[in-house]
């Protein structure tokens, strides 16, 4: 790909996908503040992630289908530099984490407070809304949430994915002395376990495929006490694999289960590993439906079993305090740097697995003179 | 059968299931209070459901097998005979419902208060335990639960099926307002109907393939606002499915679902009539695995799902309580009545599914002089 | 007062309080829909309650002043009779109970599920916005609760108040089987009977020192199974009061317990009559501090103890579902109907004490070329 | 005093509160295992607490009054040294610590997952029950607590009180984020404080009077993030109290209040620094009644407030594992150690008010031989 306009020179250039692999750099309008409580924000920190992926190479994700050309991107941090009349808690020039996904305020969801249900929700690169990967972006003031000192943007980005951990740790409601499950060990597997250890999980096996994200996981984030690689099991029934996995646990249930798979046969596995009473967190989206889920485990244990959809009211927040405190180091997951222009050069990288989190700097403004309104 | 003892001059004359299909009538000793807490009662009234016929038919249910001879029943009341030294709330004449399970005192999950799920359970002709199939049981005092005035014993020994479904209830929380569907119209899934009723919903949607049981859940119980004949639906998809039942309600989702059957197809139904946020009770056990879960649906809506298990503390309490503030009527789901020796007929009719509960006689005692100790 | 406006003949007659005890009628411009959401209602029905006359009499309620002249009500209901462009789920001619109080969409309080608490709540006849005792008034749709086939306009302004019961009995989840205390049998002791009584409360005291008070709850509405009148008991202390108060339930505690009265020491024997691990409900809004607050009680029983404000998001909906289908019957409280002219007289009554609930007609409109817009 | 007994050469010496501040060693009886589930303890620390003072001091505390000689202590942990027929899960020579109180395995409060309110509760050293402060204690199997590997006997002996931490942060869920405010920094403040930090609080706001508790809060145990001396504000209003202490957050309420005094300015103090849907947990214990309680103010945020007692159902076990993860460093809190004969020294020193937490050692047996059945 060539980068046919230029970035330094333009007033809101923007990352565009056009066709199934195909994106194209376009210097579309800035846009305007139209709602007192908003502000507009100068995306400097964009973090990539998989739907991103299936967006690029299948124009669709779920059941989102891409229509009309799309700005790509929803993981961002940036700097305020315009602020509505009725904003009262930012002003220019301070560094914020930004929510991409707006809800109605008119909702019933949003007036119950699970807002991420919402049906009439405007989600960055979730077609048809434009994403972040511009250089300008709007946000209603709290859905922008300011990083304190010692945050950096970049840590401001990961707050994106930091918020579906928190959220699926308060679904279940993990606790001090929980001893958790997790399946898969991909960018989720990793925030739910970093956050389940902040909450005070004092047990937390991962089980994945690929030993290089277990060690990943054990090694460098430090958030998993044990790991299981399952490469090994083909041919098992589910019940000598639970076997083997609370071995690790001298024969001992686990108190909270999480798939971040959407894979079946993980689902099935994390349930039955959880004892009675225990808490189920289906956070990984898969296929419409799963087989040989153990309804008979799940009824005779009483387990509860709540599933997790991106964030609501109150996540974001804590992952800010979680990374301010230290509580969470979102630091390691970073593997990977690019500049606004070396976008298509990511979008291959992410596909072949080798990266956990990409991150793109907003694109640099060369001019000397601004425009921003 | 012919009936191989007078019953009516036995010490304690008990049903006892020596093979398949197979019920003796044997004098068994009068049980003996070992426990200062304990008490014995003189069963009056015994229901009897489909776990008996289950055991009379194939010697077992679900992981129970019967190994040795043993006494049938669960669902009873009586009158108290003798009293423990430690007693203090019972007496010599009082008429009691009679929870058939009494966990272990010292077990982990009666300390946290989810006796149900105590695997030292000893629960009342689930092998080896015997059953209230006899003229004397003993339990603890804490495990009967006086009849208030105007309860009769028949109504008490329905306590144990509306205990199962006052807990079912109760883990999912129903409450004023909740609208409801259920899998099943056969006894639990009466007793969750009648319990939803009683807790405030106010749609319930009964479920089933027999016309003749809807009929009976709308007209004559009156716990169904709606009800539904699936016999007709072979070939659809769930989501057709789904639709025609929305259809009923305006195409607005319900807030809670149980599944009284066990039956794949069924829980797949009910989890899709759930709405956003709504909650799930699984009450049938069936297989051990169910296939085509619909887990998008319930993690994209959020959908809690909990499994039930039997009853636990207050279960009963409130069964009672529903029973004699005229929440629950149970009198109608008695809809046949035998003597103790006429057991062996009752299978039958119990298996031929015209039944929906029958109520059995404690053995009379003929004699003028009777021995309780 | 002479009436000094031909109501019949005016755009928007309101009641506006000018000065203490002094209310005028005026000719208001009629207001415009401003918002998408929003809808014009005509109000044909207001109930008038205590905070009203602390208004007309002291120019304040709580911490609330008025400082310009303001119209009175907000306990109403009405037909729409204009709706903004959004508006999805009404159209012109609906009937309707109307939320009084809208909180800012922007608001922490609102985004997080707990409205009641905006500290930017536009209020109806809460200084300095103007309540509905006018021909007109705008609501967003969200806040008008459509009738239901049944239920009358009187009852529809009726809601209000039911509503404040509903909040208070699903602040301490009142439900099947609890046994409660209430303290005070005016208008919010008696809806949070009546509630209590629909959501499954098994035995309800009401306490009160107004014998006819007592007598309506437990005669005419049949809320309460017990009422105490403790005008004998001054000089009795808390513990002796307690006692002949258990007494009327065999000594037995009680499970939950309200106070309506904001008085201090009905506080302290609604906690006293609670027994452990019960719940209590601070409803009445009295004195900033209490005295002789049973702290040690409290502690020993792990009483929680939770207070409750207002409505949120719900009460309303529960509300006109419990008069829909009969869970509670509200029209036994309206004991006064007044036409729109007879304001003044009105207040009088309410001042008397010898009312229970006083209903006010909407202004008539005698043109016959009415004007909206 | 002089020690009368021989402790080396002693059955089982004991210490025994005969009058009001007087203990006598006694050689009383090796206590009996009779029930098949306990085990017999050698006791090897013993934690003193204020209650052992006023039990020293005044025969009595709270409602409890001493009127036979007791032994004192309830603090303690130990070595199994030997195992009734029904022991699963110690054997001898196990280290465990040791709760203290074992309430009726028959009572309702048991029965129902509350046990530390059962009023047939045996607590240690509260009368009539003797203590641990003797060579031998008998408990069931279950109210005793294996240490894991690297927990020592001093940090079991400090588990009953962080035990009572641990209770009243589940009391109030305090989760990742809470802003907490704890009245008194004493052992009881102390361990609320190590709690709360353990449970993911990331502001924690100490009061007390004595600064040297305060510096010893921040400085050593580093469990506040901010002290507040009150000594200084005699003469001012709760208002303006709070305005002070909450100007240490910039004005932002707290989220949840804990009073460890009992002592009625700091009750109304705590709530007021809580916000709107914050909690507050009641633990100290003071007088029968407090003034000036907020209720306005608790009302109007619909705060939820909570007894704390002691502690119940899996706090001991969540107390071991705080100490063994590192959750909470409960060394520094022992400012003292005495050998078993110098009780009474110990006494004047807690009287003294200068310990955090005094250990005693149990007593040393010099016997070649010792018996212990």
């Amino acid at each position: 790909m060539t980068v046919s306009i230029d970035i330094g020179n333009s007033d809101n250039p923007s990352v565009v996908l056009t066709a199934i692999q195909t994106v194209k750099f376009e210097d579309r309008p800035i846009p305007k503040i139209s709602d007192p409580h908003d502000v507009k924000i100068e995306v400097k920190k964009t973090g990539c992630c998989h739907s991103d992926v299936l967006y690029y190479d299948e124009f669709q994700c779920g059941s989102f289908k891409v229509k009309d050309p799309m700005v790509l991107g929803h993981e961002s941090s940036g700097v305020v530099v315009e602020v509505g009349s009725a904003v009262r808690n930012l002003k220019v020039g301070d560094e914020v984490a930004m929510e991409p996904g707006v809800p109605s305020r008119y909702s019933r969801e949003y007036k119950f407070g699970y807002y991420n249900l919402c049906s009439d929700m405007k989600f960055a690169a979730t077609p048809p809304i434009d994403g972040t990967l511009a250089r300008y972006y709007i946000l209603p003031e709290d859905f922008c949430y300011k990083l304190p000192q010692g945050v950096s943007l970049e840590e401001g980005a990961m707050v994106e994915p930091l918020s579906v951990g928190v959220h699926a740790n308060r679904q279940v409601q993990t606790k001090f002395g929980d001893r958790v499950v997790i399946m898969g060990a991909g960018t989720i597997g990793l925030v739910c376990a970093s956050v389940a250890k902040a909450f005070g999980a004092t047990d937390i096996l991962l089980v994945d495929l690929v030993q290089q994200k277990l060690d990943f996981a054990k090694d460098v984030l430090k958030v998993a006490t044990h790991v299981y690689n399952g490469s090994g099991d083909r041919g098992l029934s589910p019940d000598e694999v639970t076997l083997k996995q609370l071995a690790l646990f001298g024969g001992e249930f686990l108190t909270v289960g999480f798939d971040c798979t959407g894979f079946g046969p993980c689902i099935t596995l994390a349930i039955k590993l959880v004892g009675p009473k225990g808490r189920y967190c289906q956070v990984g989206m898969g296929a419409e439906y799963t087989n040989n889920f153990p309804i008979f485990t799940l009824t005779e244990r009483e387990i509860q079993l709540v599933g997790s959809s991106r964030y609501d009211a109150g996540c974001y927040e804590i992952a800010v305090k979680l990374i301010a405190t230290k509580g969470v180091d979102v630091k390691p997951f970073i593997t990977h740097r690019f500049k606004f222009e070396q976008v298509e050069e990511l979008y291959e990288l992410l596909k072949s697995g080798l990266a956990i989190k990409v991150m793109v700097d907003g694109p640099v403004d060369t001019r000397s003179d601004k425009k921003i309104n």
